[in-house]
């Protein structure tokens, strides 16, 4: 774990440092020569030459510098994401022109209203399936496992960002209650991915894991900073969702790329003329001086609590949806069919529920979601002073006001139904998020508290003399940040709902709501990113939760797997086979002896089997035959059938399966009483040439068949050959194995028994393991596994869902098996993938020897 | 590390475990019998009775709980801070009505003005040396050499808190440019601590160091989060200067005991009727609509570099005085004498300065630290309309106006003079911190920036019609941010900023500026608790710095130290004694033998010196000395004379320093020849009995001198039994070590020779290490510590200022030695009690095995 390096990767990395100072080396000589040149070649531009060149030369290895990755990644998404929400922008504009401009019959404005979506929708879906079915969803879930050390390479990909800019874009314009902040951590993860492989082409720095995993962490703060403009919650909530134990040197990474992100995005603004100068993304103006009574906390601390809840029944209401769509055999395997149909479905029901001027007029169904926003925000009061007053924009604000309906109605009307539809919509296999939905509900709920407060006070609560009215706009402000600080179980939504509003005023209200909604849904649900990780079975540790001290009692010996497989130094090949038989870790103990047990080290699985393959494997069997063969023919001298080579070469294959059906091998009548060598061979041999080889039973029998039926004078010579060969077989498997061409990792992570369960699971996220030995003076005694810590940590506060299968799988998966174990393609490779250690050093040759 | 656990301590925890089932089971058991006798006796109460008891046993059973350790920290703290602030405020105005009600006499109003402060401080000083010496300075520094995982014991305890309480109010209230925020994190640990020690009493929780860890994490938060009802500043700061890798569940924590104990910091403001409402503690009322313009940036971004370069010069500003009070030993060896001499003079020196009436008058004199960063952040300009308009505090502003002095040179003079004030009023030795210092130096700097460019732009710098004037305050809140961003080496400066403003509005100028400064000062020097940990030579590991990729290629093999103290499993105790000898690493590596190498563990030097003592120890060698005796006694049957059994016991206790001078051991003239195992075998009983020890040389020539001049019949017998002991000695150490009774940690970290760098650095800094061995496949090779991890990653940039001495180390030792080896009481201390080990669980029986 801590260096999987063996000495053929020291050979190697030592032959890629001479390449490489060769390579400079020569290149300095030719820019010596090109500047030779040049002084010779011409007398007064010589100067300006050289000086070009030299800068050039200073610039290329600046070029490596982190801050310039940092700025460049900056304005890469300040860019992308300026641009992003200019098309959404351009797309709702359509929709609203084509709504407007019908307005003479109602059903060609319902036919628009809800066409345009549906194909935006339909388009979006389709296109990232088609392009790079990673890019859907959120992409937090991921970059946290990402984070956490294990390799989605499929991830980080140029397909899977266009395929994520141009489907987050279509999903957003096509006005469905989605997010756009958990796509662009994943837009900026991939952004920095790309950059970094781009810039590597400058040859600058030796391109380093941990330094991809720095530059990750920074690029998911920018996702957020450039989002919102809010580069502070930017940082802190991309911390809080991505991470388990931060480097704080990252830290500095992150603020600078997301500052300088948020500033471009807001000077584009400003050059675009939709600013005056560089202000908050929803702007507030409420009073300075005395921003709320201390007595209206008890109010904003049952925003806190009863956003908990609802945040909790979002999280779970969500996992509902996608737990009854696929418990739906019947649908499910008719949506299998259609793919596109589920969006299609789904964004007809949410967009003819929002049809203005059908239901849509009793929850402002014609506001887009930033309009919903700023007119949630506003600092007057809807109740007491009533709609009609002059506002600036009091076309949409007008959109609360029904004639007939009470705006609490149409407040508690836009909650309800826009919680549901959200919980909907992100079911939805486009790239979208969650957050921004959330949002809004938050705000509408903060909304209508405030309202009522206004109502129940016209007066303002404080006693001494002077008036201070109460201002909605600050419980809508407050209820924000604790719904959507509910459902991420982020306390930072605090922070970004300052840089949204510009203002920081109500800052004692909202951490103490943010903070009560966290108590309450955390110890309801898990957070809505976590859930997803679950549902989507991504390798997970769940956290120590806040006041589980009970956990602080358990100690490694009570949960570790005493049953350790292990090979011996000494071992031969048989024990290798027999260990690789029983056990499915991924990696093996390697002890000195069985009764020292000192730990050596840790081996993959594909080593030994690649070992195993070696030394039964083709090459030298073919060898091992031929020379059979040879000494056959100089003994026996018959003459060669036809088919004989053929023959003897395909019962060589044969008998690999066979080497212990010895005694049976012409009962075709007995295939049930194959011994459990069998299948680890098989398992070897499909390792080294899955084409090759027949399935087994039926192949067996008929060449049992073949052998009884057919050639009578070769049938003895074949029986010979066939047990020269078992039993050539057998004395290659009592071989002692041979280590040296095989990587070993030497110092395997290791805990002691009376280790705490804290302990290791402090140590399991802040170094990303996956499993850990545990010893006593240095005698290997049992195994940690996340497993075995994920079962004690959880112990009977099993959260729900853990059993699901991947959100909309059958949306997602090109096979149509429905079985419990059968692994996604995605999740094979990610298993392949999977690497343990968080600081992890490249080694390019490892993917190399993997991908076997 | 992972586990220094032996059975010992296995069989401990099993009886301590066992001690409290059976105390619950008692508890229970006397509850329900409570309970029964309850019932019997009353009737109608009984109920109620039953209630109350049920109700207390669940109130005890919650006490524990995490929630509600915070929230009381939260409170003691806010009313902490609060009753500290309070006292500053009378002591404060105490100083101003003395020097008010002064105003006939110059030389009077003099003496008050600087007797006064001289009189606190001299006290403070007096106070903190004589209750608590660890009181004194910031405590940041401290508290990131303990969350590191250093144990320093005595900078947690109730004396030091009272210490810290007292002087802290006594140094503040005397007016110096003195800051209350670290010691607010020192005195939060102390305060979560005592805290933590008071709740196990009600036996809540297993007493556990990994949540005493998390809970100082918090504490540090809240302490920077009452200080400055600053929740989220206060735990992003808290982060920035304390930790390197933070566990994002202690962000949870650090905001709910932050945000508490803000919010009752302020409702105490309310309720003492100081404010109206909960709002910031210096709050500012700039404009919303257009906080600044585009074309301000760039000044903002000159702040931002020239904060940097201030920040850099003041921290090599306030390391060069403390350097060149320790070089001027003649002033050194005088003030050394006269202990509170020292800030008296300073104190002296800079409220003369100070002293309205005189140069004071220039530089705002008489305007406390608070009131001159409220005038500062106003946001009216001066230059422009003159003091002179009406204000709400305008006797306040127009200290800043004098009659011929232009405001310019007013606060240029301020910045220069209060510059190097801060950088020497922090060296006095009282507890005091430099952040609001240099916060108000930053936020003077900033309004003189503002100022400028007022002057120079009197109408805006805006184009298009409206006229926006510029806003000094502005430019003084981003002035404040970045230059304590500069000092600090931290981001969160602005979040600071921020919540102490009560607006957001500057945000991107604040950022911009803040990571301009850290850019620069990072560059320059390392960050101010940084140099006071060098100058204090606490433990600690420098940050890979920004863009220092050259580091990615430097990997262990290049840096570990390849000859390795080691003792083997069947070693001698001649071996343990020549390792113990030879090296003077805490802990030696356990390897099987000398051939295999192969790492069993490690073992503290003090568990190998123990061993040695017990094998040659007092009671063996007693025990050998009285068989000789018999045996002697038997075969001789000479008359004993008086002094036999006294000399001979004595002679037994000489030889043990003889053994290696045998054949000289009657030769007086010959101390020089005594081999090396005479010092480490002295070691080994100054371990065991320290007060029995003669001097050895002195004494040695004594005895020998008494050997020949006294009874002669006795001379032969005693050379014989110095020859026996001899023997026995010799004897003794070529037994095999028996391990058994030894703490053996099995689990040592290891890394591979290709580890690099920069992973290096990474798993130091997160499991908090002091040593890791380097092995391959098992085998030791090499180790690594802290000390050739800094060479490496300070490599040629060596930071100026590694080897000064403790800050006026001659202050507080009280040995009279200047040697550099001399080492402080509290240095031995820290090493005897140092833990390599972060997430380290609490082992009681160790301590006391280590203070033996």
């Amino acid at each position: 774990m801590y260096g999987r390096y063996t000495q053929e990767l020291g050979v190697y990395a030592k032959e890629e440092a001479a390449r490489l100072r060769e390579s400079g080396q020569r290149k300095s000589i030719s820019a010596t020569r090109n500047l030779d040149l040049l002084e010779y070649n011409k007398g007064r531009c010589a100067k300006c030459r050289i000086c070009t060149v030299r800068c050039q030369k200073f610039l290329i290895s600046r070029v490596g510098e982190d801050w310039i990755f940092l700025i460049l990644l900056g304005l890469v998404m300040a860019l992308v994401s300026w641009a992003v929400d200019f098309c959404i922008a351009i797309c709702l504009q359509a929709q609203k022109w084509m709504y407007g401009g019908l307005d003479s019959n109602v059903f060609l404005q319902y036919l628009a209203w809800v066409t345009y979506p549906v194909v935006l929708i339909t388009f979006s879906a389709g296109f990232t399936q088609i392009l790079a079915p990673q890019a859907v969803g959120s992409g937090i879930p991921e970059m946290k496992t990402i984070l956490r050390g294990v390799v989605l390479k499929e991830y980080l990909t140029f397909k899977t960002f266009v395929a994520k800019v141009i489907g987050l874009t279509c999903a957003l314009g096509s006005g469905m209650p989605l997010g756009k902040e958990g796509p662009f951590v994943h837009i900026a993860s991939l952004c920095a991915a790309l950059l970094g492989k781009f810039m590597s082409l400058f040859g600058g720095i030796y391109e380093n894991e941990s330094r991809n995993i720095e530059m990750l962490a920074a690029a998911c703060a920018v996702g957020v900073g450039c989002c919102f403009a809010a580069p502070i919650g930017g940082v802190l909530f991309s911390i809080e969702v991505t991470s388990t134990f931060f480097a704080v040197r990252n830290y500095w990474r992150g603020f600078f790329a997301a500052t300088f992100s948020a500033f471009i995005f807001r000077v584009l603004a400003v050059w675009n003329k939709d600013e005056e100068t560089i202000t908050a993304l929803f702007k507030t103006r409420f009073r300075l001086d005395f921003p709320f009574d201390l007595q209206e906390l008890p109010a904003f601390a049952v925003i806190g609590i009863a956003s908990g809840f609802g945040g909790a029944l979002f999280v779970y209401f969500n996992r509902l949806i996608v737990q009854f769509i696929r418990k739906q055999k019947a649908i499910n395997r008719f949506l299998m069919k259609k793919r596109l149909l589920y969006p299609a479905l789904v964004t007809l029901l949410i967009s003819t529920l929002t049809f203005p001027p059908g239901f849509g007029q009793f929850m402002a169904g014609k506001l887009t979601q930033k309009e919903a926003l700023v007119t949630l925000l506003d600092n007057r009061t809807w109740a007491k002073q009533g709609i009609a007053e002059e506002f600036d924009y009091i076309g949409n604000s007008q959109a609360w006001k029904h004639p007939h309906v009470n705006v609490f109605v149409t407040l508690v009307l836009f909650i309800v139904m826009k919680f549901w539809m959200s919980a909907l919509a992100i079911t939805i296999p486009v790239p979208s998020g969650a957050f921004m939905p959330v949002f809004v509900i938050g705000a509408a709920f903060g909304r209508l508290v405030g309202e009522s407060m206004a109502a129940w006070f016209p007066d303002g609560i404080h006693m001494d003399g002077t008036i201070y009215s109460i201002v909605p706009g600050g419980y809508a402000v407050v209820g924000a940040a604790a719904l959507s600080g509910a459902v991420t179980h982020t306390v930072s939504t605090a922070v970004i709902v300052f840089e949204l509003t510009g203002q920081i005023s109500h800052i004692l209200p909202v951490m103490i709501a943010v903070i009560l909604a966290n108590a309450v849904a955390q110890s309801l649900q898990p957070s809505l990113y976590d859930s997803i990780i679950r549902i989507k079975k991504l390798p997970y540790l769940p956290e120590l939760g806040w006041g589980h001290h009970e956990k602080y009692n358990i100690r490694v010996e009570d949960i570790m797997v005493r049953d350790v497989r292990y090979i011996t130094l000494n071992c031969c090949y048989r024990d290798l086979h027999n260990v690789l038989l029983t056990g499915h870790l991924k990696t093996l103990a390697l002890v000195e002896t069985a009764e020292s047990m000192i730990l050596l080290g840790s081996i993959e699985r594909a080593q030994l089997q690649s070992l195993l393959s070696q030394q039964l494997g083709r090459p030298r069997r073919m060898e091992y035959i031929k020379e059979q063969a040879t000494a056959d023919k100089k003994r026996l001298s018959v003459i060669s059938n036809p088919c004989s080579e053929d023959s003897s070469h395909r019962a060589s294959q044969e008998v690999r399966f066979q080497i212990s059906t010895e005694e049976s091998s012409f009962s075709p009548t007995r295939p049930a009483s194959q011994k459990p060598l069998k299948p680890a061979l098989k398992r070897v041999s499909v390792v080294e040439r899955p084409t090759e080889l027949p399935t087994s039973p039926h192949d067996n029998s008929g060449m049992a068949l073949k052998n009884l039926f057919c050639a009578s004078p070769d049938a003895e010579g074949l029986e010979v050959r066939e047990r020269r060969i078992a039993e050539w077989e057998e004395k290659q498997l009592d071989e002692q194995v041979n280590f040296n061409n095989c990587k070993i990792d030497p110092a395997p992570f290791q805990l002691v028994e009376r280790t705490s369960l804290h302990k290791t699971h402090t140590i399991f996220s802040l170094l990303g393991l996956d499993h850990a030995y545990v010893t006593s003076i240095g005698r290997l005694i049992g195994v940690v596994s996340l497993k075995e810590l994920r079962k004690a940590i959880e112990g009977s506060v099993t959260v729900k869902g853990v059993k699901v299968r991947p959100p909309l799988a059958s949306f997602r998966d090109s096979g149509t098996s429905s079985s419990e174990t059968e692994a996604t393609e995605l999740h094979k490779l990610w298993d392949r993938h999977k690497s343990i250690s968080l600081p992890q050093d490249h080694m390019p040759s490892e993917s190399d020897e993997k991908s076997q």
